[in-house]
């Protein structure tokens, strides 16, 4: 069954969904579809108006998912080639992941993302992965501005592979917990970001012997912290 | 120190290499480089003739890198999108794999991969992430030609979530093994395909409660692996 998103409370598929549905699927009133807001509903549901760009549909039943034990939140500087960024929100919304922050510090040579375009790409991984849960993403803001937005949980930073690495991201965190991961941009963190960090409270964590990319390690800190809750 | 690739044993980079050595980073005889053969040694050595087409070094030093407790093999049907299985290749290249395999199967859409431009991204991948070996990398062969070529160690097949799942990839495997995982093309495997497996010696496996693509179930799998062997 085509899975489409209407985050709110309305019985109509956006104007996107709305064409794909009746131009590119040909699907006609009477057709069964399931809609998922993103909120852990997956709504089984009937078009009954088959209109291109307010596609309308009544729902006959709802299946709702639970979150998860656990919560993962990526906190990552985007890469000066944006593919890789976006790269990484497609795998990190099909292997499962709650939230994903961007940021920028000293050496981060890009500033900005396209949030809407992150959105897109995240709404089509989480339908395509047939799932119920649209992961929060918060647009860029500055490495100091971040951390004052990470509350509680638990709290680590990656560093790139030193002649002592600090303990492995899946030693340091615990089962079950509410998982805050800082990945540094292409320059790494400066040494005052680090000093930032630990003062409040993050622990630096190392990912695996080789040197990841900054997309690499984003998606593999998130891998690590799903399968430590298998 | 800058990285470059010579897996055979002569004391001359590629012509690739030479140009970007001299030309790019207009690097000078005396100065020091370091060279890996992909076989778990990196020399480190010093330029001797700065020739953009046939840069000599002499070697000062070895460092040899043990292979791994384990291997990882991942067998994958080619996606039609091809940026998306050398997208794995790159991932799986960074994290550590030993063998990667194609192959086609029925529901393949693609039977054949470049092999030479995988190659380039596996060398690449391999000195960015500052590693000495290079994966074993096999032309794409039939379903039934690849099954002939894994001959011992544990053996898996991924299949989608089903509502009667098998045993998790992380559940089945034994750390320190010798692993071959084998992973569907977009229209999955058939069910012969699956039965040929099975007499074959594989266990069915899922790799999680989502829907994963192609190239995230291959790249899924090697991390998961990697994990058990931490």
């Amino acid at each position: 069954m085509h899975l489409f998103y209407q985050p709110d409370s309305v019985n109509l598929l956006s104007e996107d969904d709305s064409r794909h549905a009746v131009k590119t699927l040909r699907l006609q009133a009477g057709e069964s579809i399931a809609v998922t807001d993103g909120h852990g509903n997956r709504h089984l549901a009937v078009i009954t108006q088959a209109d291109a760009r307010r596609c309308a549909f009544r729902v006959t039943d709802t299946i709702t998912t639970p979150p998860r034990s656990f919560s993962v939140r990526i906190c990552v500087a985007p890469t000066k080639n944006i593919d890789r960024i976006e790269w990484f929100v497609e795998k990190a919304v099909e292997v499962g992941i709650e939230r994903i922050s961007f940021f920028f510090g000293q050496h981060s040579e890009r500033r900005v993302v396209k949030l809407e375009r992150i959105e897109k790409i995240a709404v089509a991984a989480m339908k395509q992965s047939l799932q119920s849960y649209l992961p929060q993403l918060d647009d860029a803001v500055s490495y100091t501005e971040l951390l004052k937005t990470v509350v509680d949980g638990e709290r680590f930073l990656a560093h790139l592979p030193t002649d002592e690495p600090p303990l492995h991201l899946v030693q340091a965190a615990k089962p079950g917990g509410q998982y805050t991961v800082l990945i540094g941009p292409e320059g790494d963190f400066s040494a005052t970001e680090i000093q930032q960090a630990i003062a409040d409270g993050f622990s630096m964590i190392t990912l695996g012997p080789t040197r990841l990319r900054t997309e690499t390690a984003a998606l593999t800190a998130c891998q690590m912290l799903n399968f430590l809750n298998l």
